[in-house]
């Protein structure tokens, strides 16, 4: 049963790990859960966790055996000269969900948590993770390996100095450390004579006998109709953007896997919930180049790609995956390059090869990234479809619940699998895009959960519930929570649900100038609460968009995000936590759209394209203002004349009767009925008094 | 006539200049205006501009003959064998207002703008300001100078590498570059091979015959009664924090004016309105350096500094001013040794000494500074009773202009004189904290504007009229902005008035958790004017203290600030300006005190220092919610209550019948009315009934 980071630790680690790499949102940490395969949860028996005290040292069935794999990355460090080797949890393009062939971490040590740096000397072997993960590590680590808490760099980096003499090699995967990474580690060891040695062959790899081979499915192109420019035309887009860049580049590199996807609206399966391929480009102003696995590239997609045409600026130039620093070394030594990349994603393999300084331009995200961003009006219109598809099957598994839970038959499993199989009718599904979140009463105040066998618990109309869960589909990418209450809440419940559903209007009714900073609005989301010293220890938001991650950066409201532009779309979602008793999240995904104001132009606001109305049962009208219930009360409106068509059109009545009970507006309810009485008040007055003259 | 940059202008030059520097707010940027001495605003003959492409060129009288200061630099700069030499506008400690000595910009430019940058090769001579100042800027410079309009350090390391020859130096006074701007100018430069050659000794100094030499004044400490902490008391608290800095500096670098300042509970007058010293302080953990004129430093103060004790962990040992970096340099060879500097405010002729890299430890800001930033209750308690003195003087000129702009005799420059008059017979003033800003109309919407001769306009009825002034006090400074109009305002000025108070109640009145950022929740000063498309193109606050500079960083809503603790004092001041027709904007100072909220601890909230009332000719009730009608209606009885008593005791009868009238309730007084008109309507239509029935 773990809690939530206290704000500031959470803060603390979300600048030190997220500020870097994307690797952001606990929403999604649970997904690496399933790659160990052999982790349970809580066990009534106090023995889930190992002791490595007593004698025998105590082992749970749940830890790893890791003696035989730490002996051989012993073996293989020897062999390249290094004290000690340094095992970070993310990939090549230092994505947020990695692959089963990249937990190369969950690998060494049995620890299957998304976030923790590993570290192996000839000795000792350690593991660092943050407090969400300490109990789980316990439960899953044998006793080679050491737990630490502080998961600085600097804490490891001390931890370095004390254990390895100076003049000693430590090594790294130059693949895998991003370039602030790098620079971190760089700026503790150097001044202690430590030496980092970059090996880009993997050592884990090398001993990793039966990883996970890649994928053989073929890359799939976007069909035509949730395209509207073609990846021709995207490239020349790009190019633009080079040629009026003052420091006049010439080449692009994109290493996020979503940024080759967007360019050349393809899309792969290499990554769980992720539509993604391994890849990268390198894009110049007159050249291609597409380092992949070529084996997987169709004679159909070669052709959509050009490949085999030459010196032309438009063929696509198929290289193999690991070509790339090959091609890169090459291209550094042709006169007068200058290669821009952003630094979020680009990691320290590619990085330390564009030398010297001056062929080196960066921006803390590429232009792709920047240009993807905005969606344009195709997948604006194709990405509010998707929405509302995905609604259908939000609302048939509240409708559903609602009437079966009072049975006693049903779990937090059973109502995630209900929702992934309603999502899975729904046209163009492609799976969900993240891992069900399904917690009831305090499983919904952990920080990383989502059910288990173990773990799932019944529900019941004595306890709260949330769910949030999303979909990929061709055409969008969606991410919703809701929180109900199926039985009689608490007072607390109902005032912390209002707060945490004021915090989303408040934002999303909001008018800001283009340009406005998400971090500069998000304590919207978290004034009501604030109010009465209530708060939530995560971000407020992320992007989303047409089939990609379900996080989308870099839109947001975290403080390395950009700027919001009218066309972003981005998720708002306030919560609130009560350790060992309930979780409440509101989650929808918005767009940003122009706002026309009284004396201004060029400002902006939020509308709201996740079409599922909230548990009215929880709300207090009483907490809120005027403006929030009209806000309430339009949204309701929308809600019923989109879906209404949709659950027409798919024949869902039942549902449609739902959705329709469940939007009733709050506002014009209460007003006319107070103004009702008032006139009728009135009104026997006159009459009374007419009647009497008379 | 000049209007406001637009908002991403405006934001583009924060970020470039305001993010390095603390050169930061517009409200300030007058002062400098006196130094010329020459300036002179819009003229109706058309010829207050140079126009040099005429024959011969026309010269208006505003501007200054430098061509023999040109030759004389030209001189100095072929004798260390640069070709290029680079004037910033700012001193030896980063300041934000300098002293007449240190305007080396102005001295060769003849342009007294207070930001910009000069750069004189050996056939050209270039001022870099932004577009607050081009007009200003025509009008002072004679046609030796071009001006240049795209003030980033990138355009003018552009130009250099047009103008200037490869393998040539560009020389520069490393006491005038902060680490930053010399990183930007290297950054820009190196890849060009163009070399920057740091020289100590300023050459503009040495031909600058009349340069205007150090104040003989000597220092003064503050007296007991406004100290809670003494000296050895900081000196210890801070070498505590060396203690416990993991990284074990040895020593800390103070180069800010207002570091020593407060370290010493020491004030001198070098700086106008500003009351600091030419300074800086080695501090160890066992000795301490004070570099000073030290013919200035009395044998009362040599004595309540212990400088002539020996081998004293409490002596502060007196060094003259220009040795530091002897000092320093002599102090970085002793073995083991670390010093940690705020690298915002370090110079870098003592950053470049400060090697090899193993020996720095750095943060934004020095241990003084955050220290000094959260006030003891001393300094809590007088900061708060100089507010109180102060508003008696902002009351006697608002109820004394009520009284006599209908007259059609006072002007923007007697209304300046008055107030600051009015100040200087308040307890321990001791003169502006700023120069007054006085304006009336379309000068109110300037960027920035103070009035002169030239420029004064007539007060009259039929404008509105801004006054932002403060007062510096032996306890404390203030900084307070009032609007009023004394005819009938406009819809369009009432609905602005009232969103700018707005924006200052909604940030006055939030709850926040301890910690939270300044610029995380400054939208809340403008989401009312956003609503309507209005917006303001400056910052939002400043920190505040006893006996400081104006603007005391880094407390405030930058995003250079540091985050919000109790204890704290910042400005809240929200506008709008409307150009060629008037401007809003409602400064008040807050401290930052607990909130008791239901559920949580370690919440926060602002209380108002600032003690005048708002004009209620200009607020549209209507507009505001019930919760900032309350939040006004209790800040007006603490009005009420403070200011009634300090008035009662300076005997003051009018002013306080001025302040009573002003502050009566908003908010009851019209729940009560309506609440009246509705009984005396039932009542009526009661009686009547009766009167029928019976």
């Amino acid at each position: 049963m773990q809690a939530l980071p206290s704000l500031s630790l959470w803060n603390r680690w979300w600048q030190t790990v997220c500020a870097k790499m994307p690797f952001s949102d606990w929403l999604l940490v649970g997904t690496l859960l399933a790659l160990g395969g052999s982790w349970n949860v809580v066990r009534a028996d106090g023995g889930s966790e190992r002791n490595c005290s007593a004698i025998p040292p105590y082992l749970p069935s749940t830890v790893v055996n890791t003696t035989l794999r730490l002996q051989a990355l012993r073996e293989a460090m020897s062999s390249v000269n290094v004290s000690a080797y340094i095992i970070p949890g993310t990939d090549a393009h230092l994505s947020e969900y990695i692959a089963p062939r990249d937990a190369r971490m969950a690998f060494m040590t049995g620890f299957t948590g998304s976030a923790g740096t590993a570290v192996v000397t000839l000795n000792k072997a350690v593991l660092w993770t943050d407090s969400r993960y300490w109990v789980q590590a316990e439960r899953q680590m044998d006793c080679n390996w050491e737990l630490e808490k502080d998961v600085s760099i600097s804490s490891i980096a001390d931890w370095l100095i004390r254990e390895v003499s100076d003049t000693d090699n430590i090594g790294f995967d130059p693949f895998l450390f991003s370039i602030q990474t790098y620079e971190s580690y760089s700026y503790n060891l150097v001044p202690a004579k430590l030496m980092l040695k970059s090996i880009p062959d993997n050592l884990v790899d090398s001993v990793w006998i039966d990883r996970p081979p890649i994928p053989p499915d073929n890359l799939i192109r976007l069909p035509d109709r949730v395209v509207e420019r073609t990846w021709q035309m995207k490239v020349e887009h790009i190019r633009t953007q080079m040629r009026n860049n003052p420091y006049k580049p010439t080449a692009v590199l994109l290493s996020a896997l979503d940024e080759t996807a967007w360019l050349f609206n393809l899309r792969g399966s290499d990554v769980p919930y992720n539509p993604f391929f391994y890849s990268y480009t390198l894009l110049t102003l007159n050249e291609i180049w597409l380092f992949v696995h070529k084996d997987r590239v169709t004679e159909d997609l070669k052709l959509y790609l050009q490949s085999t045409c030459f010196h032309l600026a438009h063929c696509v130039k198929l290289l193999e995956y690991e070509q790339v620093r090959v091609m890169l070394k090459n291209y550094m030594t042709t006169y007068g390059v200058k290669v821009w990349i952003g630094t979020e994603y680009t990691n320290y393999a590619l990085y330390e090869l564009i030398t010297p300084e001056e062929k080196l331009l960066t921006s803390a995200y590429s232009p792709v990234l920047t240009t993807k961003a905005v969606k344009d009006e195709t997948e604006q219109r194709i990405l509010r479809d998707a929405h509302v598809r995905d609604a259908v099957a939000v609302i048939q598994l509240l409708m559903w619940l609602e009437k079966v839970v009072p049975e006693g038959k049903e779990t937090e499993m059973t109502a995630a699998y209900y929702v992934n199989e309603c999502r899975s009718k729904q046209k163009d599904s492609r799976g969900p895009s993240f891992e069900t979140i399904s917690a009831s009463g305090p499983n919904a105040a952990l920080a990383h959960y989502s059910p288990s066998n173990a773990t799932s618990r019944k529900l019941t109309v004595d306890e709260m519930y949330l769910v949030d869960s999303g979909g990929q589909y061709l055409d969008g990418t969606t991410d919703i929570t809701r929180t109900v209450h199926w039985g009689i809440p608490t007072d607390m419940q109902k005032e912390a649900f209002t707060r945490v559903l004021m915090g989303n209007i408040e934002i999303s009714r909001t008018i800001f100038p283009s340009g406005t900073k998400g971090v500069n609005m998000e304590m919207l989301g978290r004034r009501a609460l604030w109010e009465v010293g209530l708060n939530y220890g995560h971000g407020t938001g992320h992007g989303v968009g047409n089939y990609f991650g379900v996080h989308e950066w870099p839109v947001g409201f975290q403080g390395n995000n950009i700027p919001f532009r009218e066309g972003m779309f981005t998720s708002i979602e306030p919560g609130y936590y009560k350790e060992n008793d309930f979780g409440i999240r509101i989650e929808d995904v918005v767009v940003i759209v122009p706002a026309h104001t009284k004396y201004g132009h060029n400002y902006l606001t939020f509308e709201t394209v996740s079409l599922v109305p909230y548990d009215r049962k929880l709300i207090d009208t009483s907490l809120m203002s005027p403006q929030q219930l009209q806000w309430l009360d339009n949204y309701y409106l929308t809600i019923r004349e989109l879906m209404g068509a949709e659950l027409d059109r798919q024949g869902l009545t039942e549902e449609k009767k739902w959705m329709l009970k469940h939007t009733v507006p709050f506002q014009s309810a209460t007003a006319s009925a107070a103004v009702s009485s008032l006139s009728l008040t009135l009104t026997a007055l006159a009459t009374a008094l007419l009647h009497i003259l008379l």
